[in-house]
């Protein structure tokens, strides 16, 4: 049995995204079996163009905004959020897309990037009750 | 030996309580042993009145504000949040307030709903180094 | 052996290292193996000084202020967060810096304090991977 690891995106934040996706790629890289499960906020990210819009979680501090930001990902020869969710999709890692609050959020299912499943948290729960790492972003 | 679930609850956010709160109320249906514990900005979820005063954790999104949530929240037909903490007592989720923070906080003992016992790092720590989904929301 | 529990600090906010700090010195005092994994903004929290200029994760509440909550810290015999990070390294906790969000957020090596290692995702997951308790802060 392959280790598993579940992750809630309830932020939409670009920093957090890369945090989640980072970790969410190198897990299945490793063998695991990984659900990234995306709710409120992070509900953005899965719409088309909405991981290019993502913003930071914190702006005033020393000049370190999103442009400057991106640079420095750049610089590291981070990938892209937009290459980082091809990757994990092509890993295998499980997107799903919480049912419920796609009504709360305004988000419809033909705005959603490709690959996406739709879950609610029964979904969620049988995932991570099993989950060897579990997060909450 | 049902699973169990435990989450820190350290932010005071409406949009993060519904998660915690849907998690917590699923997970417990669902026949797990859960405990939320209730720490800094957390604590005011758990003063009388203080799940109604919530604000989100972010406003400046399309217009997206609370009473705008609400009323989606409605329109999906979720449960309100003070409905989901009586849920959870009744399905038995453990909920308890961080005692250190209390302190800090100043929350006092007989600001609290009824049904919140008191705990800290030690209650904490026992149940989730056997739980089979810890998050920090 | 021993359980296992790990923290990703991603965010650098005082309150948020409070309960790293807090959660990890109590698992490490338990007798587990404890992992501290320092990433984006939590890697400010590393830097020489860094611990003493961490804010708030709010502000705008009751006049509750970074110097109101030091005050009622100190009331309630909290101890620094100095003091904690002191106390991890004593009990033996791993404090690791991000490599690659060292790189994106300007970390040098020698602006870190002492005691403090450098690793990748890769390491995060193989502490995670095993962990009891896995927490994104």
């Amino acid at each position: 049995m392959p280790k598993k690891a579940t992750m809630i995106i309830h932020s939409g934040d670009m920093d957090k995204a890369y945090a989640a996706l980072i970790i969410g790629t190198g897990a299945a890289s490793m063998g695991m079996d990984v659900t990234l499960f995306f709710t409120f906020w992070g509900l953005d990210l899965l719409t088309k163009g909405g991981l290019e819009k993502a913003g930071l979680s914190k702006m005033n501090m020393a000049g370190l905004g999103k442009a400057y930001m991106k640079r420095k990902m750049d610089a590291q020869n981070v990938a892209s959020l937009d290459q980082l969710m091809n990757d994990a999709r092509e890993l295998g890692v499980n997107i799903v897309a919480c049912e419920m609050t796609m009504g709360v959020m305004g988000v419809s299912e033909d705005e959603l990037i490709d690959g996406v499943e739709i879950g609610g948290v029964g979904a969620y729960l049988n995932e991570a009750k099993d989950g060897n790492i579990n997060l909450f972003i």
